[in-house]
């Protein structure tokens, strides 16, 4: 690996540990958390944010300074392996015992996710057209570092595997994307600015993705004291809890 | 194979028949023209249209009303193996016996090409989702129209197989396209609506493309006589004679 | 006024007398045709591509190439004062005697009217940003050219100036708008390629708007013989002439 | 006013005292901080983002879900108006003594100006065409805000009026602007989702213009430990006092 990507990676497993070290959301489920509504409200927001990649992972290429076809062969693959992918995320909730009927009546994404799916359309059609693969960089990656979390949300929350398919099968599926990022990137990186615009975008949509997750557990605090609109279905934790046991 | 794609592959058979008897293009060859510009001049505008289809077929995927995943599959898929295709057009061109350096210096593309893309973007971007293979209906079977013709080309104009990959290979490939299309569209086309779609995009992309072919018949009669800018580097028929024999 | 500018206004002036001298459309009108029907569908079609004008001027603005901020200007000032007039011709049409009740219910664009569409979109956002100079070069001069048939028209299909707005308002307006447009071409063409691009992008709309009118003369003729769906609203000419009388 | 409208100029006040409490920016200049370079990143920054306004401005007009003529022509007029402001920036930052041939050569726009102009494209674009309304609500108020702030600058760092015609004449411009936006914002809301949609994009842009402003404080800190890149024209801040004494 070239001394450049293993930069890049401890930059990234840095930031992690940065976040994850004043993240409110790790801290609700490393508290122990019971309530699987706050995996309701991640899964919500996944799905928003999951329906756009596909299609701006497809839009890199028409940068007008895109001029590399496998480099294009790669995003157009990419982009159609990651085809109808919120279903996932929206499959999980029903089987988490969550009343919907169908995406359509799912409450609206938050203002995070809003500000992340535009910085990363944003990143997919302007700009140096290599940057996308820092998003990719990471978010193959990113099962190592929220795994440990995720189990111990799945055992408090008492989750079945049905109910987390988005986030085990992406975790096995992304072994090998990881390394056809890797490859890519090894490949289009030729320039110190091809690198620099690798790394910011990894930056931005990392710190974008945690204060997307800082959101829920806000909103997750707003939903505990009634206050959080548009989100009846999830019920309430006791009724829940009799819904599950 | 249903109705509608009979009157769809009838109506399309029809309209190449109608074009070719009027057309000065298929003339020219017919008529056993020698002269490889003609050719050369075929070839520069399959570059320049050529570039756009891998892209606009990609865009598909954005018109907010697409929400079939297999389609949306199918776009990237078919994306994915058009990249770069418009290099074939060039490698001909140069294997044809012209002097081009780079596709960076070929004349800019005819208005007929430019009216004839801008009107695939536009059906690509907008409108019925699934229009966009009225156009994949015709291309992926246009060999069987033109393959004759070609090859009356070929024979007086002395080209070489290695001249002629782009439309060789394609006549291949495009196969198995022809029943990838054929299948997509029995899946899609739901409505009368989609199916008129389909006949609406099929027959705006099939007479702009006979335009298209019209306009490089004039401009060869342009460059006979000498009045047609930026294609110096096609030389004279002459002095093209003796470079190849 | 420049030698460029005048040789622009020569190939404009002969492109339409060359258009006209074979039209199906103006043949028509000139031939007496008293059926008020014909005068419908060419409001229905201006409809169509009216609405679009003030989006598609706008978008230059978004031509990554642009840099004249006096040029970015004109264009929202030109993109501000068209929006909704393609709300006149939908009044026009009322004040026809056609029975619509909202632009919604109108048949769709025919295919010549979106090639149109689809290639002033091209232009405005991609290539030359002045190109686009080109279209509105001829269109705001165009009344010269139509205004003569317009009034063998309306004396024929006995039209009311009320139902003339679009065409006789633009006349009005346009005087302005052409100096305005001549202004912005002899500021903004600095090289022979801008004087190109935008004579190119003349001859590109100014054709497909013939094309657009021979779309319409051929839908007169499907009309009549009951063969043009989704225009039962129209009725027939006789009971048209009823209504009118 | 709507009550409507004193709830969301509660909140836009509520949300600056907020910020502005805990702001490393604000808590510079209140400091009493003498060196310009603040300033000029500032300006940078500024150049950075004001020249996408105009652009995003008019893209309101591209959403497909926008039908109101009187808020089309105000977007476009507006987004007239703001043309080229950057460029007060940009004569700011030399008037400033910081020797910037063109804008050309400016360091790039920061991670956090590449979110906010993300956002705002990403709102002008897609969902309510309302929502950007809520940007244009603050934006045009802001002086009020930042105005205190930027006289202790001004006193501070010596800063002459000619070098601070951006923040100067936007205050005088923005008076009328500012009654044009409440007039909007009341004849366009008609339904409370249109007030939510404001109200976001308004907590959005106001909130990722505060971290572009906290970015810029980072910067400074960089800067004055020779750790930013790209920024040497700014000299050091002895240098750069001897020149402008």
């Amino acid at each position: 690996m070239s001394e450049q990507l293993s930069q890049l990676q401890r930059l990234c497993t840095e930031t992690w540990d940065a976040f994850k070290a004043k993240s409110e959301f790790f801290k609700l489920v490393q508290d122990g958390l019971c309530d699987r509504r706050l995996y309701a409200l991640l899964l919500i927001q996944t799905y928003h944010y999951t329906r756009h990649n596909a299609i701006n992972q497809a839009m890199v290429c028409q940068n007008p300074k895109i001029n590399d076809f496998n480099y294009m062969k790669y995003c157009l693959d990419h982009a159609q392996e990651e085809v109808g992918h919120e279903m996932m995320a929206f499959h999980d909730l029903k089987h988490a015992g969550f009343a919907v009927e169908s995406p359509s009546v799912l409450p609206k994404p938050s203002l995070e996710t809003d500000i992340f799916v535009a910085y990363v359309y944003y990143i997919s059609q302007t700009g140096n057209p290599v940057q996308r693969l820092g998003y990719s960089f990471w978010a193959e990656d990113a099962y190592d570092h929220i795994m440990p979390t995720l189990q111990i949300a799945a055992q408090n929350m008492k989750l079945k595997k049905s109910a987390m398919t988005f986030f085990i099968d992406h975790a096995a599926i992304d072994q090998k994307h990881s390394e056809d990022v890797h490859k890519q990137i090894l490949r289009v990186c030729k320039t110190q600015d091809d690198w620099d615009a690798v790394k910011t975008a990894m930056l931005g949509t990392l710190t974008l993705t945690h204060r997307l997750l800082e959101g829920i557990a806000r909103d997750y605090s707003l939903l505990v004291q009634g206050k959080l609109p548009h989100h009846e279905f999830l019920g309430s934790e006791t009724s829940f809890a009799e819904v599950v046991s």
